[in-house]
């Protein structure tokens, strides 16, 4: 395990966010936000152009026929323009949830009156292409499926090629939230057959929160003028009035605009994704190999476990107790996540952000010096969250039409 | 006209902004970003918890039943959420239009579903009292009446008291759209009564861009649960989560809050609204009677010229090119704002931001160098202009139902 390049630690001596999103960004990227920039001058409209660029080359293979369309808010609100824009208001969704998020785009389908299926994996078993086959033959009403990339309620990376190769084979269309793994895991239209994607700022590209990105083919967005059930969220409106003026069609959150730019500069010179993605896969070995080691057991196996977050079971033994535990991490120096599962006590740990194996270690020692200040012998899971984690993965999947 | 403080000029050496949002802010509110906060721990929900407080605080009279809900986004967002939370679905808005903002508020209301009378007074002249009155004794569909506080689109200061007065006089509820307003141009629910408004970081306050507040009457927010046509906009489950959890609903932009911290309590060491407000009308001032100097006229006539943003009529004289003019005054440090009225030529110059008095007149000896340079002997407008003027004043209102 070798450092691979500079990482510096935070120059403010704030702790490192283990937190996917917001994350620990480069002090070069923070400082890009020192000055105040007028969004409908030409120097802005420039940055705005050379942002949308690299985000559409960063697709790689097959981003010919894509576009980007930078949006002001949230991820979420990403998910929901995307969901607005490119299904028709007589569409329905096929949304596969394994988690938070996948079931909070249900929710948004829902809300913005759009028809949907849900297909619920529970807390983390994958939805595989199979299962994607069999319900869109079963209901030939469903225009599109909806696929989370990475759920990052508990760090599964889901299987998009082949629920796109399902999706394309049964001619429907997928849309894809790649919020938590854009700019670390490839997701190449020529590889993997997509119309729109959405992520945000302060994730794998290492920008700071406080917007979000579509990239969507060019002949999908025209298709989805009139659309919206909102205007703030059209992103037919936000590509056109972008395309024909260079700005942003409300007040773009100039300086976290400029952070990201910054940030993408650094994501190129850094290697690009692959570079990214081995940076973040390398932190996530080391940081499983050393929580392993002290006891801990991770909610996933091998094959599911993304570059991104790791969720971990909590320890058996009464001493632990996740807010102290917490606590001590952050005087530490390490901002860790709870958990997000429904069934089992869990609290996960980010691989993201501005840092590399050699904080990873920091982190493990952290997590060890912490257990023993709780007086916590060993982290092993109580033997109920192994089976629960065996029956769950046995578990009937729960559809609701 | 004595500087009011100490203004030092952007740091970096960039051109001050004479745009309302984004605008020339504090180096010290920039400052604040170059650390990252973890959005989940207890430092930042204090964060959000001071903002909230201050906010509240800053209504002033009448300001106890009111809470404040902040949401990711920019300002148009925000005016969505407004409308969709509390507006029901089967209400009806008078929308009070004066210029791009006015009609941007009933092109919402088209969008989300809510059905809306449109009072348009043309590009400047101001919805009156009386105007409210007989529109909602003829209509009594009509539940809500929504007014733009300063109609930045001009710059002219909406009469919101007597608005207020001829709303309740007739039993509806008044929301306001108090972007560029709040935080310099006291709006107190114990003088104005209204249920709801809305700004945002990037205005008065002089935070930057990207993310603004509702504040509102608890009670209308309680009514609002279940109503909003969106997931991300909905100003009840935002409201429900922060007060359940502390946190934000979705990752907030946490950089641009604690800038946002930073410009409220450069606020209130200032001396709050009416300080603010004494200083921006202060540039207002010295702007004007310079500009005028040079033989400028302004769209509006005082009585409605708000201290925030001027409406000048761009010269008469064939050489004056506002593309080469804007380029000039920027060079020489200045960015100005292009005019956004629908009938005659106009540029616009903002008096809001980090800057004072003796900004102002560098910026008049701006002007007088750009005309200078390009030629114009005076900067007389047209005479048709004045005639337009004299024309509009006194145009009929119209009115779609
Ligand atoms: C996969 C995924 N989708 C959606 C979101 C929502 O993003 P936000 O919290 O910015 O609204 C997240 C946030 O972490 C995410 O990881
Ligand atoms: C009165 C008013 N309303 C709404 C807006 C829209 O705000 P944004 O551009 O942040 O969406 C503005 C912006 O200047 C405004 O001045």
């Amino acid at each position: 395990m070798t450092d691979q390049g500079n990482f510096p630690p935070p120059k403010l001596g704030e702790p490192y966010l283990l937190t996917p999103g917001p994350l620990t960004t480069a002090y070069e990227v923070k400082e890009a936000m020192l000055r105040d920039w007028g969004s409908w001058d030409a120097d802005f409209r420039v940055m705005t152009d050379e942002m949308r660029m690299r985000l559409v080359a960063m697709l790689g293979e097959g981003g010919d026929d894509f576009t980007c369309v930078p949006m002001q808010g949230s991820g979420s609100y990403l998910v929901e323009a995307m969901l607005g824009s490119f299904v028709p208001r007589d569409g329905k969704v096929l949304v596969l949830a394994n988690g938070a998020y996948g079931l909070r785009a249900a929710k948004t389908c829902d809300t913005i009156g759009r028809a949907r299926h849900l297909l619920d994996m529970g807390d983390y078993m994958p939805p595989r292409g199979a299962d994607v086959a069999r319900i869109l033959a079963a209901d030939p009403a469903i225009t599109h499926v909806l696929a989370i990339h990475c759920e990052t309620s508990s760090g599964i990376l889901n299987p998009v090629a082949e629920i796109s190769a399902a999706t394309y084979a049964a001619g429907r269309k997928l849309l894809i939230d790649s919020m938590s793994a854009f700019g670390a895991v490839p997701l190449e239209p020529g590889k993997i057959r997509f119309e729109a994607m959405v992520s945000s700022a302060n994730k794998c590209i290492e920008g700071v929160p406080g917007f979000g990105f579509v990239l969507a083919r060019r002949s999908e967005l025209e298709a989805a003028k009139g659309r919206s059930h909102s205007l703030a969220l059209d992103v037919h409106a936000q590509w056109e009035y972008m395309e024909t003026t260079g700005q942003w069609r409300f007040t773009p959150p100039t300086h976290v605009v400029a952070a990201f730019i910054e940030a993408l500069r650094m994501h190129e010179a850094e290697g690009g994704v692959a570079a990214r993605g081995a940076r973040y896969a390398n932190n996530r070995d080391v940081m499983v190999a050393g929580m392993r080691g002290l006891g801990f057991e991770t909610l996933l196996d091998e094959t599911w476990l993304s570059p991104i977050i790791v969720t971990f079971f909590n320890p058996a033994d009464p001493k632990f107790d996740f807010a102290r535990f917490y606590e001590l991490m952050k005087d530490k120096g390490f901002i860790i996540y709870p958990g997000k599962l429904t069934v089992v006590d869990s609290f996960r740990i980010g691989c993201i952000g501005r840092m590399d194996a050699a904080v990873m270690t920091r982190v493990v020692e952290a997590a060890r010096d912490s257990l023993g200040e709780l007086g916590v012998a060993s982290a092993t899971p109580p033997a109920a969250a192994l089976e629960e984690r065996a029956k769950l993965a046995q578990a009937k999947v729960r559809e609701t039409a």
